[in-house]
């Protein structure tokens, strides 16, 4: 590191980390109305500022010239994409406080009442990449959980996320709360990131939404703790016992709705005890809807536009319209096979059999797992938690959709009348 | 590193922490009943083999000949203890099996029926130093939590360590269960727990439990996420609506009790407001007790046995029987006072007001508060959660004592119809 730049950025840093966590003192005990005041008058703000929000967007569109296809769409702003961002804000602030809430409450022989209150985390840091409405998403659902947050997006969208940033300051100053609560890194230098995966006194948890380049970086460098947001390599697993209509429905929703979410099922498992239609069915539904279909050896038998996997097929998230499809002995080689190559973010059986979901449901061990719906469902808004910062794919705290409640901790509160520990 | 020795115990240590996660596999779907016969069997073994015991713990405290105060005292075993860790294991065996259980559940618009149902943490990797007793209470723990457990004992309890593991070992054949459940790191050497930190396809989890300088290296080094059980820098604030001799009552219990636990009280605020005989009754009744007292310019003045407290003394855990005393502003600057010098673990207020109550109940972000009660009730089997391996001073995940349940994590079940998503 150049000792020239470091110097004034690690100030910089740590001084948005020293009023973040002046912030969030503020934030933990700010009132619900004043959050969702906040959150109401920064949706209408993005709304008022549409011009001003396409102008910045348009100065980053400019100066990335060579972007293309998806990394192009992710940065784009548009009317439609301003609004889903205000409504996203009023869907937050329609939320329960998930603050101040008693999770449990008991009482001990000896007289004492313990309770268990929901409490803010303090500072959460969020490393995104192209996005611009992380910005909003993010900062809306750390503002409702009583969070202070850092964000610090892509570099390529940073004008775009400046302007969503001021609507939310907006939002803040109208509820009379500290515009440090929520904080943009003021800056494009890319070391700004080792700063903040290194500024332990100031931030609480890191939440890194992106590429596998930028999660393994973080995972890599952070000494602050993550929610880790791995990779979605899905299966969905077609038993003997499923209806195949059913199955061939849910099978192209959940790989061809959006074949870019991290919900997507990646791969096809179906079960070897099927009936013999099941799988040329199945393939060739997925092929005459577009998809290319790579497989094993049953499957290149079953239709002849299906193309050979290889080993490398079944650990790849495509993102595309793209899935990779198996013979499996049973739910166990469905179990077995998800186990190697799965990524435990969400999994899914077809089946009529509840002897075969329950078999299913105990043995594998990721944060989702669906019986006959689709594995798209996977996401916050979808399970009801009105907005997520992303899918966790670790087990300790958040797991699965991490939304406004996944953002909190709690406390205990111990009341006594003078009780002392013989 | 050495090269020559390093290669086998990375060796060794990987394997152990290949046969972990195979076993996690087996715990996790293990039977309540065959769980709680292991965990039943082993107390009675421990009670069996007393004399072997107590054997292997002789020979440890052989070869440590300068250990002395309560170093010596936390290395030993005698009969008292050793039937302590049966009754402990036998408690938990009583538990409720914190596996499998129903968190929460709800039905969406769309017919999809979602339950969160607990699961366990998969691998646990705990790293302690001399009391022999955390591998009784420690494995018991993640046995029940359907965890596997590598256990690091201090090199200096090796022996003792040994002995009682070979007792849950009996206790998982008799239930039919992995003896690689539970395993203890089968070398005394130092580099085994570097290592360890190390090895993140193996470990869900670490957990330190030890002094400061263990915990640091834990932290400093440690790629695995952990529940940190940082030290105990607690408070007993006296309000000045407190009742004086339940707040005596209660100083002498937080502070004397048990001065070496970490629930203890390090320093005793007391209200400026309060009437002027609490500072020297509280003080008085302190050094009576045979307690050091380091104070302020105020608490000088009130007894001429108080020394003069540095500006160390106020964030110096003692584990002695040694307080700081200090006279505060009202709630506000016993807040104040906490935030800056306090470790976020216990504080307690003694007030019969319940405005000033709820203020310090609001304010202060620490894992455990008091009203009107001792610090010393800081503890898991106070709490009613049968055993802790600790208090967890962090905010993710476990917060507080951590017990069976805070050994687990969750997976959605998402259970539809045949629904796909629109």
């Amino acid at each position: 590191m150049n000792d020239d730049s470091a110097t004034p950025l690690i100030a910089t840093m740590r001084e948005i980390g020293r009023q973040a966590r002046e912030a969030a003192k503020a934030l933990a005990v700010a009132a619900t109305g004043a959050k969702d005041l906040a959150l109401r008058t920064a949706a209408q703000a993005l709304r008022d500022d549409e011009a001003v929000l396409l102008d910045a967007n348009r100065r980053d569109l400019a100066a990335a010239p060579g972007l293309a296809g998806a990394m192009l769409d992710r940065l784009t702003l548009n009317p439609e994409r301003i609004a889903a961002m205000a409504t996203g804000l009023e869907e937050i602030a329609l939320l329960p406080d998930p603050v101040g809430r008693e999770l449990a409450r008991w009482r001990r022989p000896n007289g004492l009442d313990i309770a268990r209150l929901s409490v803010p985390l303090g500072v959460v840091g969020i490393i995104y990449e192209s996005r611009p409405n992380v910005t909003a998403d993010a900062g809306g659902l750390c503002l409702k959980s009583g969070n202070a947050a850092i964000l610090r997006g892509g570099s390529e969208s940073f004008n775009s996320s400046r302007a969503i940033m001021a609507c939310l300051h907006k939002g803040l100053d109208a509820a009379g709360l500290p515009r440090a609560a929520l904080q943009l890194v003021p800056t494009a230098d890319r070391a700004a990131v080792g700063v903040m995966l290194g500024m332990t006194e100031f931030i609480d948890v890191i939440i890194p939404r992106g590429g596998r380049s930028l999660i393994e970086r973080v995972v890599a460098e952070s000494r602050i703790p993550l929610f880790q947001h791995l990779e979605g390599v899905n299966h969905t697993y077609v038993d003997k016992a499923a209806d195949l209509a059913m199955a061939c429905n849910i099978v192209l929703n959940a790989k061809l709705r959006r074949p870019g979410v991290c919900g997507a099922t990646e791969t096809l498992l179906v079960d070897r005890n099927a009936p013999a239609e099941f799988l040329p069915a199945l393939i060739g539904a997925l092929l005459d809807a577009g998809c290319e279909v790579r497989g094993d050896a049953a499957s290149l038998a079953a239709d002849s536009r299906v193309r050979p996997a290889s080993e490398e097929d079944w650990s790849t998230e495509y993102l595309d319209r793209i899935i990779s499809v198996k013979l499996v002995d049973g739910v166990e080689g469905a179990v077995a096979h998800i186990e190697r190559y799965g990524s435990r973010h969400t999994d899914a059986i077809v089946t009529g059999d509840s002897a075969a979901a329950a078999a299913f449901l105990n043995a594998v061990d990721s944060a989702i797992l669906m019986v006959n719906a689709s594995t798209q469902f996977a996401d916050g808004g979808e399970f009801g938690m009105g907005a997520e910062i992303g899918i966790s794919t670790g087990k300790l705290h958040a797991r699965g959709p991490v939304g406004a409640e996944q953002l909190t901790s709690f406390k205990y509160v111990v009341r006594g009348s003078g009780q002392v520990r013989p």
